[in-house]
């Protein structure tokens, strides 16, 4: 096991992508207006990309269209202070090919929201990193 | 109650803040080496003002020395499909006078990593925004 600076475990590139396929929702984390913005996302997973579906007027859709972006997800119990965070930074692109756009739709990614979501954006992971707290660990 | 173009629920600044004190965890959203970050942390609130326990040398504490950051925190029922998410963005700064140093150890911020955490940041709300999905909306 390998820990950083601050006592985490450094998880590598294939737990990180296991523990993302274990919850339906992450955070995209883009520039808005040169502002830092974050924006809760329900995602799908397809090998090491993460795929959003949204609308294409969307400021989502607008303002990751070609830009670097990162994509966060974690899960942590507050009870046992367990818990980990994955983060996968990669150019955000419109799925606009019509056999990526199926694969897309298969993923079956659910929506939260009304209205039509049937653009679809992808992330691929260039970089992809993640920690986790073995928890019961007290100040 | 106003909604937003995605169908969400807009919240004020004083809810926004009502929620962010019901949460431990959040995330603070920076740029590390011109590539965007986020990091999840513990955090006290005082009145709009993030409050942020960490190492002087820990990643957090360089990357967001004087930068204007987000931080962000949600809560989401995978079941019921409800939730919220709110986000602040300021000036995130470290804290060195006595007073207000004093005041940050007050907060008692949990921490559930080994070390010394004896640095504060703290992140003053210029800008709140937050969501709600009043949730049992199918796609």
């Amino acid at each position: 096991m390998h820990i950083d600076a601050q006592g985490l475990e450094i998880l590598d590139r294939e737990e990180c992508l296991r523990l993302l396929a274990t919850v339906p929702l992450g955070r995209v984390v883009f520039t808005d207006k040169a502002l830092p913005a974050i924006q809760p996302v329900i995602f799908g997973l397809d090998d090491d990309r993460i795929v959003l579906r949204t609308s294409p007027g969307a400021k989502l859709a607008l303002a990751t269209r070609g830009s670097v972006v990162a994509f966060e997800a974690d899960s942590f119990d507050p009870g046992t202070r367990a818990g980990w965070s994955v983060t996968l930074i990669g150019e955000a692109r419109p799925i606009t090919d019509p056999a990526a756009l199926a694969r897309a739709a298969r993923l079956a990614i659910d929506t939260w929201t009304p209205g039509p979501r049937d653009h679809y954006v992808e992330i691929t992971g260039r970089i992809v990193s993640g920690r986790r707290i073995v928890g019961a660990l007290c100040s």
